[in-house]
């Protein structure tokens, strides 16, 4: 059923003759009119004003990761993804950062269900922990649920939640809401945008996309369909940031199977070895097409590859002829001429695949001459150091390493300029607002929408918590909820905050001093002590004179304490700590934890 | 007094005739030779035997940073470069690296002086912690000279050193060796690479170069003594790889200045703020010029470029019409489009005078819409983070910001492959040692010496604390010096060891658990605790359960340890912290330092 064919007049949104939406060439022409029409201009905005419906972004604004959007209409709430981001290095012992879902919480009575553009985990990372607080359904793409029902099983949530199987040009209703699902193309299979049609008009969502016009898959993102959903009016559009940087177009998938096609030549006699993404199924495939033309088997490595390709085959997304993946103890059967590894690691990432493979500390794999390996990435800001150190490992041991970007081994997932440009001009919003991405990708995004002619005032750079609100004629930033990053370390939700990261980088920075006295209570007089230990600090056995003194100092102070002073434990302490401080800065410019105890006995 | 030409005879390298050096297009010619040279062969090889030479990296090999390399003569040695490196990530609260000094200390009566090729940190920013450990003179130019100044009057050192001004074309003796100093680009002026003339012959060392044919100073590197060298006979390259995995001719210096020319005419009305590298001063030059012919006055912050551009205009390197710097109090006389803003942080340092005025912490500047920011640098690996949020943040308070490579608002200053072929072409060396990279670079720069002709037995990838020995006709590395890294962190020089930095890293990750027990001496009875202090762990206020269950799991275990047990201190601390860890991972999925103290009563 498509709904939204079903229920076309109620969502339909009324273009806004007067509005200023105002494409460039056209911009003359209203001015003109500016004047005459303004008093029918309010009288029209009074009558257009619908049922409001408000956007509140909870991630994924100024940030990369952790994108989730929720939309809220009377009284009803969906939410867009629910994504992880990973731990800035700020955030020491972090494991991952989720969004603050207070706001959802708060209103579990209204949710709907979650729907999901794709499989990657900064649009479902997050998703395990926000069920385990409320449980609705989820909606998403056949691939995409796949991968989502393997991350509910690790979170032990496997069959308790509704997974409702969704395809492009089809639309669920979230109570007074509709989400119309659209094929996009990005770096994982079946990808989707979705248009919502609200009472107040459509809202455009790209979910994170690229223009593809030879993918894979052989389906193009569904660019019809946004410009369908352009000349009827779209209200609002909230694009993908993300590449908003770069001029020009993406290049095609296709690209990396054509460098590839080269590469294996190549190599020719030598073992293969390509890292890339697991969840990048399409160049997954174009691997497995060269790896048959070429005679070669594939062993996959890599906890991730191994689930994300089974999952894929299962599901019918990659396609290799039966005999063709053979198991890693497999592979001494066959002459190295004749591998192909495929595997994780390609971030450089200290546990993968690819980085023990580096150290020589694989079990089943040794690196030599005899390897041609390519890293099918780019480095994410943040990896390129290590990047760096696998390559150079890898090329130490003998092997050639194809990595640079001049070999074209990699193409993003993200639309860049032209694209975005595109998308603005197809769906041709009366607002838009950029989405994914740091603040300086969603201003140079917003930068490319005015100057295609939305007005100033029409574009949105929000923050993680504004409720953007729209009644279909004005759009607005109109009140704050709750949002921010819950840190994930371990087993702990939000266990771990400002002040335990504070502590943390104290001592990663001079690690620390620690200060043991035994008082006693009866008499005031100290039992034992002061001893100190160290750790993080110096290498004490190196540095006897440092601690002896340091025990002097703390001896000294503690002799200008009177029996007073030995029951206030708190001013006791802060003597001893000022004092070593001091003394310890002095000498060595380090300003290491220090941390007085006092036992009573 | 030109040393060379009075010494050329005895330091001429007389070429050998029978070697297999051989460039593309002669191979084969001397293929057909081989046979029947091989006897001849033998007999020259030995008579043409020299004195011994050895190359000695000690740092900037499989490194990016300290640069250090030591050549070695019968009885004497001399220094090129003394370097620090920035610590990697994981060298927590590490401050800087240098070079391991042992072996120029072990050897020290031997040192002649240390050489200098120019005034950047990774060639200079060890140089006073070698010279407080050994003095000998220093040989460098004028302006490579007046940056070290600054940096041993810090330590205290003003005064006390030799400081030999040397120029290009000259030549300076250290012992049996002599060094001829020669002009080459890089990003600082003065900078100069290297001619070796030992008994051995001659040997070439590049330092940091790249070729410019339209330098600001007008002076090119010197191509033609490189190429004289060569058609002379060139014993031994060593030259520059930081850019050898890059295709094509790094652009000129006067590239940025045509782009600073349209941003400045793009900006006007504007306030402009440039973050560059403070020893570009060439760029500070070109910025100058802007700011002089577009009638604005300049203004500069950071405390190293203040400190470098003072230095520059002592010494004649800078050139600024008088009163065009003003002081930084004089800035609100003028109106924003009369000023210019000279600053350091365009890495994004956490410290610099950009990073606190994007952050609103600066006193002096705020940042606001009528800013025009150029951040005319290229993030180095590792700092895109950093670099990010501030640009991030600077758009957030509304400026308009230009950084992205398309804007070409910076250069290169070291040689790409094309240059890196000039270099090999013209001085036509017999074997080929690549410097100053990580393993990767040299890799890639001894392949473009091997696709020139050079033979894969006469490239040498060294190691440092490799002692690479030549007698000018056969190179190789013969043994091993101690060589590697010492931390400095404060005012402790390699007093931060593995142990420290194991225990900084731990601590980082999960924080520390303190178990603290007091015993009673006579009767090994517990005399107070077990007391638990956690820091970087939970934040205790919201986990008390989890503590409270903690002290109840030693409690269990030290009821089950007998008067015998808490005689044995080191078996009950592994008892208690065994029990604990256990129990803290069963509940947290972390692991936290757990450091068990018992006190004697």
């Amino acid at each position: 059923m498509n709904y939204h064919n079903n229920n076309r007049k109620r969502y339909n949104y009324e273009k806004d003759k007067s509005s200023p939406r105002q494409f460039a060439g056209r911009k003359s022409e209203s001015a003109d009119n500016a004047q005459e029409t303004k008093t029918d201009s309010r009288a029209a905005k009074k009558d257009n004003r619908k049922t409001p419906v408000k956007i509140i972004p909870l991630g994924g604004l100024n940030e990369i990761g952790k994108n989730m959007t929720a939309f809220e209409c009377s009284n009803d709430i969906f939410i867009v993804d629910c994504g992880l981001a990973f731990p800035d290095s700020e955030m020491l012992g972090v494991d991952i950062v989720i969004p603050d879902f207070t706001y959802i919480e708060r209103n579990q009575a209204k949710v709907r269900g979650v729907v999901l553009t794709h499989g990657h985990e900064d649009h479902i990372g997050g998703l395990a922990y926000l069920l385990k607080r409320i449980n609705v359904p989820v909606y998403a793409t056949k691939l995409t649920l796949g991968l989502v029902d393997g991350k509910l099983k690790e979170h032990g949530l496997s069959g308790k939640v509704k997974l409702c199987e969704v395809t492009p040009k089809k639309t669920v209703k979230m109570g007074c809401m509709a989400v119309e699902f659209i094929s996009v193309n990005h770096s994982i299979p079946d990808s989707v945008g979705l248009a919502i049609h609200t009472p107040a008009g459509v809202l455009v969502h790209t979910g994170d996309f690229k223009v593809d016009y030879t993918p894979i898959n052989g389906k193009p993102i569904d660019l019809a369909r946004f410009g369908e959903l352009g000349s009827k009016g779209v209200l609002a559009l909230m694009a993908d940031s993300t590449n908003a940087e770069r001029p020009g177009f993406t290049q095609s998938e296709k690209k990396v199977g054509n460098s590839f096609e080269t590469l294996f030549t190549r190599a020719e006699g030598k073992r293969i070895i390509i890292a890339t993404f697991s969840s990048n199924i399409h160049r997954i495939q174009q691997i497995i097409d060269c790896a048959v033309r070429t005679g070669r088997k594939i062993a996959v490595f890599g906890r991730s590859m191994v689930n994300v390709i089974t999952t894929a085959i299962e599901l019918g997304y990659l396609e290799a002829p039966s005999g063709t993946i053979i198991d890693i103890d497999l592979m001494n059967r066959y002459d190295s001429s004749q591998i192909v590894l495929i595997t994780t690691g390609s971030q450089g990432e200290p546990m993968s695949a690819l980085t023990r493979m580096a150290m020589n500390d694989h079990k089943k794999v040794n690196i030599n001459c005899n390897d041609f390996i390519i890293i099918s990435a780019t480095p994410i800001p943040g990896n390129e150091k290590f990047v760096t150190k696998v390559v150079n490992e890898l090329m130490k041991s003998g092997a050639e390493v194809v990595y640079e970007a001049m070999y074209e081994v990699h193409v993003s997932g993200h639309a860049c300029q032209e694209e975005l440009k595109l998308m603005l001009a197809l769906t041709r919003p009366k607002f838009f607002i950029p989405v994914h991405g740091e603040y300086k990708h969603l201003k140079k995004h917003a930068q490319l929408a005015l100057e295609m002619g939305i007005p100033e005032n029409n574009i949105i750079i929000g923050e993680i918590g504004n409720v953007i609100e729209t009644d279909g004629v004005d759009m607005r930033v109109t009140s704050r909820v709750p949002a921010g990053r819950i840190l994930v370390d371990g087993l702990g939700v939000g266990d771990v905050g400002s002040i335990v990261l504070r502590d943390r980088k104290h001592l990663a920075q001079d690690g620390l001093i620690i200060v043991v006295i035994a008082i006693d209570k009866a008499s005031n007089i100290i039992a034992s002590g002061p001893d100190i230990i160290s750790r993080g600090f110096v290498y004490v056995r190196e540095s006897e004179e440092l601690i002896d003194e340091a025990r002097q100092v703390l001896n000294t102070t503690l002799a200008q304490c009177s029996i007073h002073d030995l029951r206030e434990w708190n001013s006791l302490k802060t003597k001893l700590k000022d004092a070593l401080s001091e003394y310890i800065y002095s000498k060595t410019k380090r300003s290491p934890m220090i941390l007085p105890i006092i036992m009573e006995i």
